[in-house]
């Protein structure tokens, strides 16, 4: 039992992407987080104050990044961050400057590059290897080449070199278009742009020649897996300055994510980032070892982001009954905590990043459902975590900066 | 019995100063306001629309000076107004251009300047004395000096002269800080202020040697009182423009209080400051004389501001009983202005600037209650004046701005 000091109030921000979703028939015309069992929250929000969230605005879909930079303070009407340098930093490159970083995906295409499979059957084991390979690979002289593997079928490029440019467009032709791979185009009519998109072509076409026939990809073959014979580019970007919450709060922050994305995001925000080899950014992830870790954070640290990838994976793949049991099986995971953390001025809050319902299998801009829970919160009258029953509750309607700005408050910053 | 004219739509907006709060044990759970007994309000509100209301965001917490800037209409998104200018207007002091205004407090140090008691016991009686003595005092060719007492412990000081800066720190170490008498410096690396900090510090340490001896001193000490024998200077500003509000609404707008700070915004405001001698700003003010002279200000004005501020003084000392007691004493008040006007255009608005939760002893950034009521609202279903009762109501979550917007859309303006 950890028992908090109590000098100092503390927060568990439990972040569960992709949460929220439409009324689905097959649960009964609910939503996956309605149709749930989930005693442990509702206890939690039976003494909670609760309110649907707007990441940005009402009706406005965003991505994990947009999400998350919101949800750690970041100005997101300031327009982009670059998807590229959050991912480096997620897998702990430090940009420097004139850095140009992007995301890339492993993927599966034929001799005439179309796309067969964009995330080459969401392999797993031997990126590590493929991703070597991909580093012997030269450009011109004075442009270093960096791969590095991220979580699953997913990676990051970084190019060094002088006379750079991040405004490119993409060679991952995304979900939507599955057709050829795209030639990267400069978006902007200057020389290190046209550089720069002449340069990921090369790279693009010249990871096909080193993956093809690269002894991961044959032994795939061999076992009827789609092959990774080459790399995706998307997210180009340079990075620029983050607000660095902690200092803001001039309080210890800590993010405990199995997803890049989140902890690159984390990282940048000033948030110490918190992961181990069982976390998994997918449904598998290991639950009881996020449970122990949030319990050791929250000794250390005044606010603890906990994310959960899993409700977001399964909205995607259209999959109502898995986001269903992954937020019953989140909820046993809450109550894990609630058992080994007690103290009168520890402050729970439930959030999402954005909403994915099951029968889009993608982002939407429906509000997430929210709550705070803790001492002297405006206690309301909702007694279910739920979209609907969150909608009555005594926050309202707010933005995701206000209500950061409330448990912030709570926490007495 | 005040008949108001038909022609003309008039209203009355109650300001409680820090009524928000949040659920406390002793009074089961509830906070003051829905523990109070409040018949007149609930009366009002069971004809009325009511929500809860941000003055900025949700979760920031506000000073009495922003909360009341935003209440009179100004643009508190314009940044700061200055402390020193509106409590100089509380006191009838018109600013001249170049003229730098501060407020200070009477204060209570030992002879090594420690502060032993920031508001010198919250002396009442003497401060005119001690005041003169004060103006007494002279700076160098070419600066003036205007010392004026505001309510208890607080006074005005202005200075006058040319090639004077706002831009100084303040004499005053804070409620946080009870060390020493702090040093003023300047904020900006101008002449200008490193010139008016200097002057300052020499009247803080001058204002010593005036105070210590002075008679007043010596019957409190007699007394058993703290002296009143430093000031302590603080919110230094040079003046902005403020919006007229009557101009802007084309209509006559009055404000009743006993707090200089709310005159000083008011006056400023354009509305005309109404205050008699047992208005005090704190938990003993005259109520029936707020009242009687709510209703006379009724009769000449189109709208009547009325600021109470006992429920803020009960917040910061940690009296959630006082604090009941005190909105059940305003509710009679509120009874007894009902029984005397009548008339089918007249709207009650219910408001607060922000929130005192009794267990904090500070400001803090919840939403207040606010309600309408009058001809024609959409009457919800509220039928009790309280934080949680006014989440569900019809106006929902509201910025303080469109609460007013849509107060002035009642009265036609």
């Amino acid at each position: 039992m950890t028992t908090l000091s109590p000098e100092r109030y503390k927060g568990l921000l439990v972040i569960q992407d992709g949460i929220g979703d439409r009324p689905i028939e097959v649960l009964g015309g609910k939503t996956p987080l309605e149709a749930a069992s989930t005693p442990h929250m509702d206890a939690l929000i039976g003494h909670g104050i609760s309110g649907i969230m707007d990441i940005v605005a009402p009706g406005i879909k965003v991505g994990t990044d947009v999400g998350h930079l919101a949800l750690f303070g970041q100005d997101i009407s300031a327009g982009s961050y670059g998807r590229g340098p959050m991912e480096a930093a997620g897998v702990g490159i430090a940009l420097e400057k004139g850095d140009v970083a992007m995301r890339f995906n492993f993927a599966t295409v034929d001799e005439t590059f179309h796309v067969l499979d964009r995330r080459a059957g969401r392999i797993r084991a031997g990126t590590d290897l493929l991703t070597a390979s991909l580093n012997e690979i030269r450009l011109e002289d004075g442009v270093e080449v960096l791969f590095r593997p991220a979580t699953e079928h997913r990676g990051v490029l970084v190019l060094r070199g002088n006379q750079l440019s991040d405004q490119i467009s993409d060679s991952d032709p995304g979900d939507r278009d599955r057709g050829r791979v795209q030639e990267v185009r400069p978006l902007i009519d200057h020389p290190d742009a046209h550089r720069t998109a002449r340069l990921v072509n090369e790279l693009v076409r010249k990871s096909y020649q080193v993956l093809q026939p690269h002894a991961v990809n044959r032994q795939r073959q061999n076992e009827g897996k789609p092959s990774a014979n080459i790399i995706l580019t998307r997210g180009a970007g340079a990075g620029r300055p983050y607000i660095n919450l902690s200092e803001k709060l001039g309080r210890k922050v800590a993010c405990i994510s199995g997803e890049s994305t989140v902890l690159g995001i984390a990282h940048l925000s000033g948030a110490d980032p918190i992961v181990t080899g069982s976390m998994t950014a997918n449904l598998d992830t290991n639950l009881p070892e996020k449970a122990s870790r949030a319990v050791e954070a929250l000794r250390d640290y005044d606010l603890v982001y906990l994310h959960l990838k899993g409700c977001d994976i399964a909205g995607h793949d259209g999959q109502p009954e898995l986001k269903k049991q992954f937020i019953e099986q989140t909820d046993k995971m809450v109550g894990e905590i609630r058992r080994q953390v007690e103290g009168r001025n520890l402050y729970f809050a439930f959030a999402g990043d954005h909403s994915t319902p099951c029968a889009l299998g993608e982002h939407s801009g429906d509000p997430v459902p929210v709550f705070l829970s803790g001492p002297d919160v405006r206690i309301d009258q909702v007694q279910k975590y739920g979209e609907r029953p969150c909608a009555q509750g005594g926050l309202g309607r707010i933005r995701c900066r206000d209500f950061l700005a409330t448990l912030f408050d709570y926490l007495r910053v």
